[in-house]
């Protein structure tokens, strides 16, 4: 695939990880915040873009769905689950009995807590913007220190690792959307995301369009509730769910729940995938 | 009410903000990890806690969970939702067109960033572990600087607001709950949290568990599906509806649902509340 693939930088941070894993031989195109990225999608500055969307550390999911639902265009055409892997990593040639100072985003630093404690009970904590940024401070720094990001920005910036995956859980990824100008073709294997909205609370007309999915077989592989900006009590529910919009059984489901919601926006269908990490 | 209330520091954050407004005459306890606190709960060390677990800035919600769904007693007791005012703040003296640096927590300072474009473009943002992290750093900067913080830390480091609600958005809420050996005496406006999980992904069976509460009219407020750290395709479900845990049709409702999951732990029934924000 050719084109123009927009991203969050700056580089040598998760979300550049990730771009660089999905590539396709795209030119990757940096912008500094989410809102670009998806403005670039919008304006066809770019022909895709990839955007965080859970469990990130840019807090760009209320963003990514308020412009997916507003979106008159834009579909989700894949995902990638990204694992994460924090990495120490230093200037060449610092010892780690050395380290005096640990800079990192203050979510990778709460991420690896337990092993700080063990291994650098008394460095100090230090907060950077992004991963990135904490690899080009601990490199600037006078005070030998060390950095927490991924494996990318030690390559990219000159840093060298001396501890992988470093981080409490080892069950931690990051959740990342490409967009487009449309979805993907049917695959046989894919899976469909839904925004929907009721007119009011009733109890029972989620339960609704759950059973429209229920009774055709169609399995759920993902439910959210979120409180909307606009009203208290008021909700925006997320669905995925097993198969595509194109299959008949899917069109019928639909249909079914279109006729009980106020919204059902289709932010797309694409292959259902398994989780990806880095290349090693 | 007397005893004792663990929350997480240091003062002049969110959280600690949040535990103010709460306090109930307690003595108010510092950790300085989500862990901490919680820890604190289960040994009684504290007699409550006060524990952030949505739109957080600690990135707490899995850890409070998987506490939640693992502690033999503790349970949650009530709930606030402290509204996100983020503040400008500087050193005494120190005139707005003076501000080169403004130094917070990377969230705030995105959640901020069309404000931040538009009255200091040239300001050069600065990471923080924490806002009131933010605000020491600020105080002890040698450049004229300003920290994003909540007004709280302002009166706490004895920082001079320049302005208020500086936020791009102004529905930003953190949700807390308050954790204690018991939960809450029904008081007839009440709201249940559960955590459910199936053996199997069937479609359906959430389906059924929807129907034993829409069947008997039992509104629900939150649906959220989460995976699970053990396996992947598998999931834990949250779920919160309207009543308490000893209303006889919630009674009911329960037998219902245990019978249609492997895993149905209560974490408590406690007053549905209003937003909070904190006090002018």
């Amino acid at each position: 695939m050719t084109g123009r693939l927009g991203f969050l930088g700056p580089a040598g941070t998760y979300s550049e990880e990730a771009a660089a894993i999905y590539d396709r031989g795209m030119q990757r195109v940096m912008y500094s915040t989410i809102g670009q990225v998806t403005e670039a999608a919008e304006s066809g500055q770019v022909d895709q873009a990839i955007v965080p969307v859970e469990n990130s550390l840019h807090g760009a999911i209320p963003e990514v769905l308020d412009f997916l639902i507003r979106s008159p265009r834009i579909k989700i055409t894949n995902e990638l689950a990204l694992r994460i892997r924090n990495c120490l990593m230093v200037k060449p040639g610092t010892r780690p009995q050395q380290i005096k100072r640990i800079y990192s985003h203050p979510q990778p630093l709460g991420q690896c807590r337990a092993y700080l404690t063990t291994h650098y009970p008394d460095a100090e904590p230090v907060a950077a913007l992004s991963t990135a940024g904490a690899v080009t401070d601990m490199l600037a720094s006078a005070i030998p220190a060390a950095a927490i990001a991924p494996a990318r920005a030690a390559e990219i910036y000159g840093a060298e690792i001396v501890a992988e995956d470093i981080q409490d859980n080892q069950n931690n990824f990051t959740r990342f959307v490409i967009l487009g100008p449309g979805d993907h073709p049917r695959t046989g294997k894919d899976k469909t995301s839904v925004a929907l909205s009721f007119s009011n609370d009733r109890p029972g007309l989620l339960y609704e369009v759950m059973g429209a999915l229920a009774t055709r077989k169609i399995n759920l592989s993902k439910i959210e509730s979120r409180p909307t900006g606009e009203k208290l009590g008021r909700y925006v529910f997320l669905i995925d769910f097993e198969g595509h919009r194109t299959d008949p059984i899917v069109v019928d489901a639909l249909e079914h729940i279109r006729r009980l919601t106020t919204m059902c926006k289709v932010f797309g269908s694409y292959p259902a995938k398994v989780l990806s990490t880095p290349p090693e």
